[in-house]
């Protein structure tokens, strides 16, 4: 985590005998633009989305967006991965990342108008939504890990001893990503738990370590749709919550094959669907 | 709400005792594609965006989402708000909306792509997206409601009584809507607060009772930028919030002379900005 995630404010703490002014962390919100550039031509490129985020692993949250989306699959289609603008932090860092594609990239741009507006008439539907995933040709999943429920049970634990800001101001969500062992990959935190989870993803992208095919990914809000399939993308068998999944997480976690667990705490949790990776004792 | 809010899922709740298999109630979430059509022209119009949402009050939470985004300000700007495409619920609604917009309505439809990309060579940053709010022209927010610590204390209550799905799943997120004596006005669930939000405003839009000059948003999860965006835009004075803000919300709440309250619970709140609202007892 950079320094950046965390900012100072003032605030009046109001309880029954009154108020009390105090210092207080909250998390830091600010814009991200992600823009995309071809081979050789110079210049600020395609803006391709903006997005509010917790400043750190910009880069890394830049291509786990695109991972996600199906746009960008391999290390190989990019050149260069920067920050480029007007810097606006003391490391020298701005609020824009640019992808440079590699001269020849196959990269599927269609795909980032279809994801944005439908281009049927018909209009999208759980089932288009599903569909569109599954065009996206995610990696099959592996058939492990096995899990048993008291390391499940341990998994916010385990989370919350690497989060920085999360648990002093509750403001930021957190994801991590857990090798078949139990031992914690990576923990990033952001304001939104979809970037919480780009940058994770990201990062093992530029370590050349997708699909991560025996890997559990727990996030610290409720399992949506598009997180189900951003794990999907990146080849992670198993989704846990610390909320519940929606239905339609379910029904994109429950078609490819993946473990989703929800309302995971100390003590408890629920299978949604792939219960064979977890042991039933 | 719709009977569509909630589906039925049937899960392995495990504890230290084993697995047991249960029904359970889960938010339904499905995409919602918004589309904006003008004057007498037929057609599917033009897709503005596609949303993942919980199904019900689809023509508000379409009209919200732009209302917040400075696109539609005005009831006399519309012709219809309809679903459009193939219905896909029993209700016959369908996951398309498309808002017709008057002949010679003006909206502001650059903005539409400014929202999405910057089109400065400088990038986007914590100003630039102060500055674009600022652009929008947000009405002035009235100098009350005035609150008292016991009411603001009682907001997790009373939101809590009118929800559904909420309490049963913890699935959805809510929005609640209050005048400034402290009587609910609305109430609306969604997978995500900012839709919640939406649905909220967009009611509250074809009721033709924007500004709501004197009255409270309380929303279940924390505020970020877009959320204080969205009450700024309806001219709502108060926004609190289950949850913690971000900095980005602390400044742009602050710049309009919001107040903006936090980590609000049964016994305690903190007061981010704007206490002159709130009543020093």
């Amino acid at each position: 985590m950079t320094v950046t995630s965390a900012a100072e404010a003032i605030v009046l703490r109001v309880t029954g005998e009154g108020r009390v002014p105090l210092q207080d962390a909250v998390a830091v919100e600010e814009p991200l633009e992600i823009r995309l550039g071809w081979g050789r031509v110079i210049g600020p490129g395609r803006g391709v989305s903006i997005t509010m985020r917790t400043p750190g692993d910009d880069l890394a949250l830049a291509l786990g967006r695109l991972h996600a989306e199906g746009i960008v699959r391999d290390l190989d289609e990019i050149d260069a991965v920067r920050h480029c603008g007007r810097p606006v932090r003391d490391d020298g860092t701005s609020n824009v990342v640019k992808i440079q594609l590699r001269e020849g990239a196959r990269v599927d741009l269609a795909r980032l108008e279809r994801n944005r507006y439908s281009s049927s008439i018909h209009g999208v539907s759980a089932k288009t939504s599903l569909d569109a995933v599954r065009e996206q040709n995610p990696p099959p999943l592996g058939p492990g890990p096995f899990l048993t429920p008291m390391f499940v049970h341990s998994l916010p634990r385990r989370m919350r001893r690497h989060e920085s800001v999360f648990d002093g101001s509750g403001g930021l969500h957190a994801a991590a990503l857990f090798d078949g062992d139990g031992r914690l990959l990576r923990v990033r935190e952001d304001v939104s738990r979809h970037n919480a989870v780009d940058k994770v993803v990201g990062a093992e992208l530029m370590a050349g370590a997708l699909p991560r095919t025996s890997s559990i990914l727990f996030v610290s809000g409720r399992a949506s749709f598009e997180l189900v399939q951003k794990a999907l993308m990146a080849g992670i068998p198993v989704l846990a919550a610390y909320g519940p999944p929606s239905s339609l997480a379910i029904e994109l976690a429950s078609e490819h094959g993946m473990t989703l667990l929800g309302f995971v705490s100390e003590g408890r949790f629920n299978i949604y669907c792939g219960s064979n990776r977890v042991d039933d004792q």
